[in-house]
């Protein structure tokens, strides 16, 4: 055991390396399976190449980004704390390894499209196989290279700043091991801002603009080759689903570690791990749990046709957060003392514990743990329930499409906003009992619990797309209709999980955001965050704001970049002869390149609110202002967030009900019926709801987040605009008590 | 003026008792007018019929209401404190006044309607002069009332607990008091549930019910007498706009002046009124206001044909505005001290100045004053550029209804998601603003500055619906066509007044709402509250799920209700031989009753929600999570209030540009056209977003309000739900500073 006492912090990147070296065996695996032929082969070889085209041109505009605000990060680092310029060392990292996770992720998801396409041919098992294999290769990829970078630099900055120095493991010392470590995380939610905002403009421009020239002025079906911007489209699911939903979940990942780890040194700790246990334990738990979905995925496999594919993935689900609890269980039992913690909030300066402590059992943190598993899985059922074809919610928008498209409208809206109690009411639980067991670093480890298996959530979401793209491919081959009813199966499955994708990623951007909030106000040494101040509340009132014109500007930008979208197409239409012949392939990077460029530059004003806010209100306002702000944009961000993806969800399977044939007041409605028109207007609504604007908040409360905790500790205490407060403060002590005023009349 | 200093108390009432009288002439002026021949008088009575069937169904349902509320109110308040009997009668004089100004306000409205019909044969001056008198019978009944009842009960509890007792003027003996009155505003806010929501609720399923199958079933055109529904629809318009909007005013109105008084108590000060002068201030303040009210509209009259009536509204408005202010200046310096105050919030205990005190000069509260005037005006101008045709935001989404009913969908909403930046910029700094004059008092005597003018606000509000309902009357009886040009020219001015006036009703909920926050958390002696406790964060979170499920379960009934009404439209046109042939006259009382009986019973539901929220969770978690709830409901009630207002507002005027017609990338397009109808589909999803949901959210967040201030006596401080927290408590003292743990690896 000593060897693991001493060592334990060189292990962890090690669970990274293990994560890498299977994604490596995986995605060698899947590259290695049959292409198929001719058609099928050129179909995929285009969507890679979009792909690749995207990928390109986002790299391009963030390497401009990540050279500027690393080189501001670095000069300001130099101005105000002489640990800084480091940080942005720690930021280019982040911000590398988050990228290329995506790179890795979508280079086998637009391998393995096709490939299950011809596995398809076989068998459902074999179709699992690979669109499931091509998904844990995104998983893994983000999962390990998180590890791999955050393990790593915190042995780098902890042996310069704690062990090298012999400084304080609760002070100063790790203080600033920590604060420049924050650079990762603000790096990879960097990367995220462009993957998950950029990437849910481009997907949706490229789907309206390819159908509104496609479909409504040349009159050739979805998914047909002559039109230039169906790759755009087909790429765009891999952009959204894939990569973005993939930079989110790094994000979070990373970010509930820090957060965690953060909390973690404000804790004395008797461990046998010279002190810094409570720190360790959040990474080593991520560790746990990425070996653990490796062990699920395993799980993940059907034998027969007749097989539930939902039920092979929920039984690997399953398995990893079970073993990870288990494993977790024993880990907190060796890791942390038996006996009990003290936070010395006092000491440390600031914190609702002033002048006080707050004591709990490696028990209790494992409590908190499990808290945050809950609060995971009923985040995902809850919204499941309110997406899900054959429940109440979507029940009633289709009885109420049967009326007209405004009653569609309203019917979505109103499930959407519905939708936001449970899990408010779970969140708030959560929040409760987590901390109710183990304080703040409670509400953290919880987040952190919540994350551990990551790689297994990531892997199922990633299988969704994979699986979409595959009957794609399919059906524009005209492949035979056992082949197309296998990959409907393994789409129509890949359908729930993306819904429940996304209430697990708002639910972990909401722990996530709750975890840094909790961090922030420790290492900017503020006492309260008091509402009561009106300067506070009035900065509660604008960050409540925030998400509404966030969602605002991404919703508009959808629209913008799709006209720009129709204007291309247009264009080669009339200037490409041949094309409508089948003569002349279109320009299929150009559409590619138009919808990056405009997601792009769409995103700019969106991402530099999140990016500046926190800046200006910090360092105009100070810290308990920004704090107010902060709760501002989570509590609205978390709900928008909600309503808006689950709205969407749920429009969009009232649409799709449309297509077995849904039965209003005992008659029967299929596709083209009125009806069925009023729910299309409904899903079209919800695309950039769902897809856009809803899970861009997990981006937003996450970001400003993260970028005031990495200016926490240049915020001054006591910032004073107003000459009237700094009088209020000088008066405080003089004021006599003043003679009672004759009280007759 | 020794007598002035001793008798300002009671002279309060007196200002109420001249606006009453005024009104009296006023509305006896109106009943005297030509109600014009058969037709007219006979389609004005239907629609009077059916208020008052409206008003005697309410009636029913509200005795009920108030009765329970009050016997509840008598029998917790004879456990929990010895004044909370009183509080009863104080809670049903409250409720009695607001719906004896309700029933004023559209008894008249509904006989200036057909007057203004009659008058606008004669001339435009004539029509506006009828409709404008009939307004402003709503103004100064609501603000007369409110003054009578407020200021009499205060004089009589003033009577009993101060004077009589010879208790402290700042101390308990004035706590109870105004803990008491406390009852009044409460009665009035909940009238304002039932008038506000239900109303929302009733005129909406009145008006898509008789569309449905009015229009679309039995095609006869909208207005059509042979329409069951079609007089419930226009009751509506009274209901919703006339009586609702009233009673969401009288409603602020009186807690803003309520709230004021709260906050002065704790002001020591050396006046000639015996110390109360800060708590007089805020009625004086509104009986001025009520007087310059009662000028300002002798200025709105016009006296040529083509004099614009916009014009002079907005003389009489700004007279009325501008006189109140500079008779505040004088009557500022005139009651208070020149020297300077002292908030001493450490002997009452409580309050964020604790330990400390807040100075600030007569000047200072005139400024606050101010700040309130202008975040008004500023409100209300954001509200009209964000929905008057013709400007960006509903150019925008005309152009969007070219690609269709989606686009228009999106473009209304990311309309009214952008619509909420300004008002909430206006809003923080107002409240920064008037704290920084005057502390949390100056926060509370802005607001009250604001709603001095509810008389001429409410005027002009009223006399949009007298004016819709005229140009309906001349339209059923076809009236020559400059009739309806005039009522036309009328109804133009009163969609504008409509939008502003929404804008100032959001304003006055949000500051009325700050200003009883802010006395709730005085009344309830807690001295911060802290967002960063997990319990008030987790409050924070479910405060600000509750306008959500608010607004989901408003705009559903809006669904509900119109299909019951549906329903019943159909039975008359079944079951009544000779309607379509006007030979049988439809039950017109019928569909109101069905109107009534279904928004009442589907305001159940949010008005539980409102009702009983604050008190689960200011008794079971204390007063500082309720705090946190308060602050959750306040922001995302304010956001989601603007967002739902505007949005609405915009897509009808989008809709109404096409009556004369648009231009859409070079091309004219009319009404009937595809622009056109996805049009009316956005104006659709609106009607429940900008009369029910929306509007609604006002009286959500002052009814949760108002409920808290109610209790917040009772609450006590250290609730402790969990045993840590005890613990904690318990530990903070006994924790010894820990040994350093060795801190190497």
């Amino acid at each position: 055991m000593d060897f693991f006492y001493t060592n334990l912090i060189y292990l962890i990147p090690v669970f990274g390396l293990v994560g890498i070296a299977v994604m490596a065996i995986k995605a060698a695996w899947v590259v290695k399976q049959d292409a198929g032929d001719g058609d099928m082969a050129q179909l995929a070889g285009y969507i890679a190449d979009g792909a690749m085209a995207f990928l390109r041109a986002e790299w391009k505009i963030l390497s401009y980004f990540v050279v500027i605000a690393g080189l501001l990060l670095a000069y300001s680092g130099t101005t105000v704390a002489t640990s800084s310029p480091v940080i942005a060392i720690s930021f280019v990292v982040g911000a590398f390894l988050s990228a290329f996770a995506g790179f890795l992720g979508m280079r086998i998801a637009t391998k393995a499209n096709v490939r299950t396409t011809q596995a398809a041919r076989t068998s459902l098992a074999q179709a699992l196989k690979v669109s499931f294999t091509g998904g844990t290769v995104m998983g893994l990829g983000v999962a390990g290279l998180a590890i791999i970078g955050l393990g790593s630099l915190f042995i780098v900055f902890y042996t310069i700043y704690v062990k090298n120095t012999g400084g304080d493991v609760n002070g100063d010392a790790m203080a600033k091991a920590l604060d420049v470590l924050a650079g990762f995380s603000l790096g990879a939610e960097s990367i995220a801002l462009f993957a998950r905002v950029g990437g849910g403009i481009y997907t949706k421009a490229a789907d309206v603009g390819a159908d509104l020239v496609g479909k409504v002025e040349a009159g050739i079906p979805e998914d047909d080759v002559r039109n230039p911007a169906t790759i755009a489209d087909n790429v765009g699911d891999n952009v959204g689903d894939v990569a973005g939903m993939g930079a989110d979940l790094f994000g979070s990942y990373v970010a509930t570690m820090l957060a965690t780890m953060v909390l973690g040194r404000e804790i004395v700790s008797h461990d046998s791990f010279g002190g810094i246990a409570p720190v360790l334990l959040p990474m080593v738990i991520a560790g746990l749990g990425l070996i653990f979905s490796i062990v699920g995925a395993a799980f993940v496999k059907i034998s027969k046709e007749t097989d539930s594919v939902q039920r092979a993935l929920n039984i690997g689900n399953w398995a990893s957060i079970i073993l990870t609890a288990i494993a977790t269980f024993f880990l907190v039992n060796w890791m942390l003392p038996a006996d009990i913690f003290h936070m010395k909030r006092d000491e440390l300066g600031g914190g609702m514990l002033k002048g006080g402590s707050i004591e709990f059992t490696r028990g209790d943190v494992f409590g908190a743990i499990v808290v945050g598993l809950v609060v995971g899985t009923l985040m995902s059922m809850i919204t499941e329930y309110y997406t899900a074809m054959g429940k109440r919610p979507v029940l009633g928008i289709i009885r109420q499409s049967s009326t007209g498209h405004a009653t569609n409208i309203i019917a979505g809206l109103a499930v959407g906003m519905e939708s936001t109690v449970l899990p408010i009411l779970v969140l708030a639980s959560g929040i409760y009992g987590s901390y109710h067991f183990a304080g703040l670093y409670g509400v953290a480890i919880a987040a952190a619990g919540m994350m551990a298996t990551t790689a297994m959530q990531l892997s199922i979401d990633a299988f969704g797309p994979i699986a979409d793209n595959a009957g794609g491919i399919a059906e524009m081959s005209r492949l035979p209709e056992e082949v197309r009813h296998r990959t409907d199966n393994l789409d129509a499955v890949g359908n729930t999980t993306a819904a429940t994708g996304k209430g697990f990623a708002i639910a972990s951007a909401a722990l996530t955001s709750l975890a840094l909030f909790a961090a922030f106000v420790g290492v900017a040494g503020i006492e309260h965050i008091d509402i009561y101040k009106a300067d506070v509340l009035a900065g509660l009132f604008v960050g409540g704001m925030i998400p509404f014109i966030f969602s605002a500007l991404a919703i508009s930008a959808v629209g913008r970049a799709a006209m720009a979208m129709v204007e291309e197409v247009r264009r080669q239409f009339r200037e490409i002869p041949g094309i409508m012949e089948y003569k002349a392939k279109p320009e299929y990077e150009k559409c590619v390149a138009i919808s990056t460029k405009a997601s792009i530059r769409e995103m700019v004003a969106p991402g530099l609110i999140a990016l500046i806010t926190p800046i200006i209100v910090g360092f105009i306002f100070g810290p308990e202002v920004l704090g107010g702000v902060l709760a501002g944009v989570t509590v609205s961000g978390v709900l928008m967030g909600i309503f808006q993806s689950n709205a969407g969800g749920a429009w969009d399977n009232a649409k799709k009900s449309f297509e077995k044939g849904v039965e209003i007041n005992g008659e029967m409605y299929y596709k083209k019926s009125e009806p069925h028109k009023a729910s299309v207007t409904g899903d079209t609504v919800g695309d950039p709801f769902k897809d856009t604007s809803g899970p861009s908040m997990n981006i937003l409360i996450k970001l400003m987040s993260i970028v005031s905790l990495v200016i926490a500790p240049h915020l001054q205490k006591d910032v004073s605009s107003s000459p009237r407060l700094q009088r209020e403060i000088h008066t405080q002590s003089m004021i006599a008590p003043v003679t009672k005023p004759v009280n007759k009349i």
